[in-house]
């Protein structure tokens, strides 16, 4: 299948029928910084959701996950500065923005995900939220500024804003505009080890598509994406990707998670994860290089997925990934150790970036390195770790980053 | 059952018949540094060994649980700077190694145990080694010196030489000096995070023990003590924990892992392992501040083990400690990605040191905390993280350190 998927500029306001915006509300000290986010639909949506794996979820990841339960919603709110988790009046808080923000968009309550990122076990001042609601809702945009204002309030520790989209061709599409678009945002540059969701992200389309088969599409494509990510080993408690679909676009409707135009979907929409997912592991908290670590022929995709997050989360590779030191041998100690079968004496390590590469293992043995090479090859900010397990046919690729300095100034010193 | 252990002096050459030594036999180039230690006993001993279960193994790793797999051994010969793993010789040097010092003892090949500890994937220069053999066993010492220079060999990133001794008594113990004694010399601190053995680890003791009994105490004793640290997270290619028992205390035989006398030996081998287990967290690489998780209260023992282990990896309680933050959010957060059941709303958390203890969390949800007082109680070196399930009656402890600048550098820089 040859499926043409092509990058386009902004993010979730890119797909019809979908507007956002961002404003101060008061929970960050800084009033120069946005910290809420809304994302509303012109109409109710298909929807979708994965959550955070962790047994201590925060209060708007249980709320989210019931409102969604019926496969539909229209907006999705979500706080930044305080995490809404292990409080006593968590649930009630959830609930209430859900309520007065169904009150002001006139859409109905369980229509309504929301999520809140932020420091765990602060009780959740409520009254910024409630209060800067009805500016929130004037502030709603269709235009690439209303994705860009919601994208910069969901931002914690996170330097860059990250939103992406796309488009791609489904059967019967509207032929004045015969384009289906996928938008997102995202945030995540700290305790990020996904299980099933990963981080926050939100996205949106205007393909017409059945909530089962959106829920099929995005697990499926998580799988591969943000849970391929690690940051530092950590999973959330308030991980959660959101998708809702407007069905604007005009397309013959995707009723099942199988077919032509379900598999072109599909592969859009892990484009653009894939896109999200990378840029949240290379603006990891203190990251000078993002580390993608292909794992090639092993026996299976599962085992091949457990031997890629294993090396990219040792903190033996994310040090000297950090100090460009070529120290193969702590990729093979990282092998070893991710719980799956191995035959050490088939594998090889190669070093790669845009500077060259270079073989650092062959058959489980050291190869002689010139270590000048090594250097340069590794002081790049982008660096590939390709393992050939020589087993199998199968495939795996995990993101992310490494372990400076900076990562223990930022997350010693993250309440002050 | 009430076992009087008491702490003496001095290491491994502390129990009766063992000497021990170390030189600089050139795998180090600071010619100040030890890099080459032996321990001997005077007589063929009951031996046991635990290793690493990391699928890529050490050559020595290999060649050591066969040697003891008959349960005797009669000497210990290890070396820093070179790990001797994924080289296509390694087993050949490991082998010759053994041979060369089986010839200069007169003992017998299969007797000896081997081990490395250095960087991994490069070739172990093998004629420093055989060439110091003889100078070693001619500085073989039973004096405290002796194990010093043993404990001083086997250091790498280490910054304090770990040796340590206790004594007790069993039925049957010679007259003249009625108590039996273990020794011990350990080194660790990074790569660390043992799944069966850890680091290195060489004990003696002179009471009477049969080697299937010698191995049952090892391998439950290591289960609660060694196998409970975690620096960073990376279960070395190397570790191993070995025990030499020379039966010259004189007490009367122990012959199966059950009986008063079986308990004491293993009460006192817990009592000594726990504190090399200690040792190793509180000299983790760039280690400001031991942690201690104790578990209180939970289903059971291996899910409280997970649980303790869980919180003592987390890099956001890592870093949260090394910058005196009461951040007890990140530690329910590790608590719920530990991958066993959990009611959340039971769960209390407390910090303690020496400057006092706060309660955090009650019940799963924020306490109000005097951040201050907080703050005073986490400045301190020795940090317990006291967690209580409410839910059953198991416990369990685990170590580790924090995570600090010095570590990055250390390990962003190791081989230069």
């Amino acid at each position: 299948m040859d499926i043409e998927i092509t990058k386009i500029s902004g993010g979730v306001t890119a797909p019809r029928g979908f507007r956002a915006s961002g404003v101060h509300c008061g929970l960050r000290k800084n009033k120069s910084r946005r910290d809420l986010a809304l994302i509303a639909a012109d109409c109710r949506c298909s929807a979708a959701g994965v959550y955070t794996t962790n047994k201590v979820f925060a209060a708007p990841v249980g709320v989210t996950r019931a409102h969604l339960s019926d496969g539909y919603a229209q907006a999705i709110i979500c706080n930044s500065g305080n995490a809404n988790t292990c409080t006593a009046d968590g649930y009630d808080k959830a609930n209430l923005t859900c309520a007065r923000l169904a009150e002001e968009l006139g859409i109905a309550e369980c229509d309504i995900a929301v999520a809140s990122t932020g420091v765990i076990g602060q009780p959740l001042p409520i009254e910024p939220i409630i209060t800067a609601i009805p500016a929130l809702a004037a502030a709603l945009d269709g235009s690439p500024d209303g994705s860009q204002s919601a994208a910069a309030a969901i931002m914690t520790t996170d330097t860059k804003l990250k939103e992406y989209a796309c488009e791609f061709k489904l059967g019967g599409a509207s032929k004045q505009d015969a384009a289906v678009k996928l938008g997102g945002i995202c945030k995540g540059s700290g305790m990020i080890e996904p299980n099933m969701a990963t981080m926050l992200g939100f996205i949106t389309t205007d393909a017409a598509i059945e909530p089962a088969a959106l829920q099929a599409a995005l697990k499926s494509v998580v799988c591969d994406t943000f849970n391929m990510v690690s940051i530092d080993g950590d999973t959330s408690t308030n991980d959660m990707v959101v998708i809702m679909a407007s069905g604007l676009a005009g397309n013959t409707r995707i009723t099942a998670p199988e077919g032509e135009d379900y598999e072109i979907f599909r592969a859009a929409l892990l484009t653009l994860c894939t896109r999200m997912a990378k840029s949240i592991a290379s603006d990891g908290e203190g990251a000078t290089k993002l580390l993608e670590c292909n794992i090639a022929n092993y026996y299976d995709a599962d085992g091949a997925r457990k031997l890629a997050k294993s090396v990219i989360k040792s903190s033996l590779v994310k040090t000297a990934m950090f100090g460009a030191d070529a120290n193969w041998g702590r990729v093979l100690c990282a092998l070893g150790y991710a719980g799956v079968a191995l035959d050490t004496d088939k594998i090889d390590v190669r070093f790669r970036s845009k500077s060259g590469e270079i073989a650092v293992c062959s058959g489980g043995r050291a190869i002689p390195v010139d270590e000048e090479k090594a250097k340069e090859i590794l002081s790049r900010d982008y660096i590939y770790i390709d393992v050939d397990c020589g087993c199998g046919s199968a495939a795996a690729t995990a993101w992310g980053c490494d372990l400076s300095y900076e990562y223990v100034r930022i997350n010693g010193d993250y309440r002050s």
